[in-house]
């Protein structure tokens, strides 16, 4: 075989296994629970419009934006104080979109918290738009990012008009669990989170962690590219620069009932369907007990390996649940090839996309909403098997 | 029947007609032409991964992506000077991304024709960004958009880095059958044109018009919202100012190949299928063909009524093929709604949106890739029985 040519190399998802046999752990986007994908298989094919067909003043587009903000509202308690915003331009058109939301002028403050690819692609992005203060929290060694710093007075700008973190960096695989408490001389600080990644999958204390906005890109967990959910604090609105594009506004898009401009009106319902999946599946504590375990058993296998696998986050609190990274054989070409295609086989795909943003020659499992406890563990299986034959 | 609390008076599309018999004129967004919707519904019930779940880095959506902008180069004779960007956020995305694109600086200066709704619109949003120079279209007396301006020395700013027109007014129905060429010493200027509502019912003469950019949200002709296609002439590219959100900037995404950020995998897609469904249908010629027998018969109803029907529009050469704005006996209110509710049962439905841009009490019949000249005929057949039974 041509390892050269292999797909599974070029990161093809058309694995020859059976159908119901190939499991996505692409990092998104990615497959949405099987369930999930049933329903919209059967939206089209009932009598009258789909969604996509629907004017998005109709009384059926209206009455599936209603039930999809209601359902996020119940599966993440968010508190009647909050906005749901669907908004375009993806996490990237919210890295543009915060600053000139929360920052009247370009000489307003924001402290950015900049742990990972994500974090810092937030960062790149406000520079346009307000004065960023960095808190750099790459090892100062290596440069790598393996962390999430303390935040206190000493690093963050208490003149702030928020403070950013990304929840999961998907690249670097570290996750907050929980997000921070800042201690009582920053809690006038608004958090400001990018939950591209995470949203979903563990419970959110909005009050408690003084979460301004938050926002998720909808085609990891919740959803499929083309619209991201922006939950705003409504204290917050009305303090856009006048630079801020209408689309990107919040307090245009509030005023208006999520109807400023035409909304992405099927992906909307895709995010309504699945907030019905999570309500249905115990909510958002038992998805994050799934979470839990998925990880688990990866992390598990990594760990008992004797440094044929390896992960790159020694800290296991910071662990993410969502993207497991690891390398095999120290990151060995051809031992990693032969993995690739051996799973591939299997119907094991996504674990290398050609991404530009990949670190070094880490492979990673991603276990989102679509991935089952049972997938993962037929990928901890062939782990385990494959360390037997090959070391 | 109390009609005040009738579906059609309310926008409801849900016609209890048999489902085969429905007919969508929504403004849009609407419903794609049929054989295109059973392709679609076909693509959620075969093995395999959708491009709901695709990785927009994964071969097969590069496929996709290829293909679509092939078949869209294909269709409407794109020549080689031009990128395709597929592009976030709707016609109002672009209402900001195109100043943010063409002026570096805000002293740029840019002439906009406005003669309608979203000629408007367009024209307020780069309010924020150059310096805007006005051609407003409207009557001198009633204030009314009836018309499309002759473009002179006289009302253009020679200095303007772009010239912008909206070629189909959706709300006020007026189209320009063919872009506008201008004169001589206003020939260095590009032309901007919001074709959003227009794109492929024509054929563009992009080198002879000096076409600059056009841009089409997708959910009138060619697809379903969250995704506008935007066409750029490569020598345009490297002006953007630096506020220019990422996701807007024309040079960056199309660096990136339409993958700076992740693009909206399906709604591309779909559009694809758009673009074959085109190419079978016998080209942009033949869209026209239809386009022109679709409303000519429903111009002709109007035209033939003895003035039972109206339309606003009375230069014959203006008047728009997408949407055909009518009223009702001088706009009677019982009539109209009597009208409504009796096309409605017979499954024509979309005649009246709740929009807040509406125009007095027209009605309008949309007439886009979904609609076929056979059902254009059936409104037509109706609106001739209705006056004759009520008049």
């Amino acid at each position: 075989m041509n390892t050269e040519t292999h797909p599974a190399l070029v990161g093809s998802l058309s694995s020859t296994a059976p159908s119901e046999k190939v499991i996505n752990f692409s990092p998104g986007p990615t497959s949405l629970p099987k369930a999930v994908e049933a329903q919209i298989a059967a939206s089209f094919n009932k009598p009258g419009f789909t969604s996509l067909s629907l004017s998005h003043r109709a009384p059926e587009f209206l009455a599936i934006l209603e039930h999809t903000i209601a359902t996020a509202r119940e599966v993440m308690a968010i508190p009647d104080e909050y906005e749901v915003l669907f908004t375009h331009g993806g996490g990237h058109g919210q890295f543009a979109a915060l600053p000139l939301n929360l920052c009247t002028e370009p000489s307003d403050i924001a402290t950015y918290v900049v742990n990972g690819t994500w974090s810092a692609r937030g960062r790149d992005e406000a520079n346009r738009y307000c004065d960023v203060h960095t808190i750099d929290a790459s090892d100062p060694d290596t440069g790598k990012f393996i962390t999430f710093p303390e935040l206190t007075e000493a690093n963050v700008n208490v003149d702030s008009k928020y403070l950013y973190l990304c929840s999961n960096e998907t690249v670097n695989g570290i996750e907050l669990h929980r997000l921070p408490k800042l201690p009582e001389a920053l809690q006038h600080i608004p958090l400001v989170v990018d939950a591209s990644s995470d949203f979903s999958t563990k419970p959110i204390d909005w009050r408690g962690c003084n979460v301004g906005v938050l926002f998720a890109c909808a085609s990891k967990n919740i959803g499929h590219p083309g619209l991201t959910m922006t939950v705003v604090r409504k204290d917050l609105l009305g303090k856009a620069s006048p630079l801020c594009p209408g689309v990107f506004n919040y307090t245009t898009n509030s005023e208006a009932g999520n109807l400023w401009n035409t909304p992405a009106t099927f992906n909307i319902e895709v995010v309504g369907m699945v907030m019905d999946w999570l309500v249905k599946e115990g909510g958002v504590d038992a998805c994050e007990r799934r979470s839990i375990a998925k990880s688990d058993v990866l992390y598990d296998v990594i760990d008992n390996s004797n440094g044929f696998y390896a992960t790159p986050i020694d800290n296991k609190t910071l662990r993410s649940r969502m993207n497991v990274p690891f390398n095999i054989a120290g990151g060995d070409d051809a031992l990693t090839n032969k993995f690739l295609i051996e799973s591939w086989d299997k119907g094991m795909v996504g674990l290398r996309t050609l991404t530009p943003f990949g670190v070094g020659d880490y492979l990673r499992a991603s276990l989102y909403n679509g991935v089952t406890i049972g997938e993962a563990n037929i990928l901890a299986t062939f782990m385990r098997d494959f360390q037997k034959e090959n070391s």
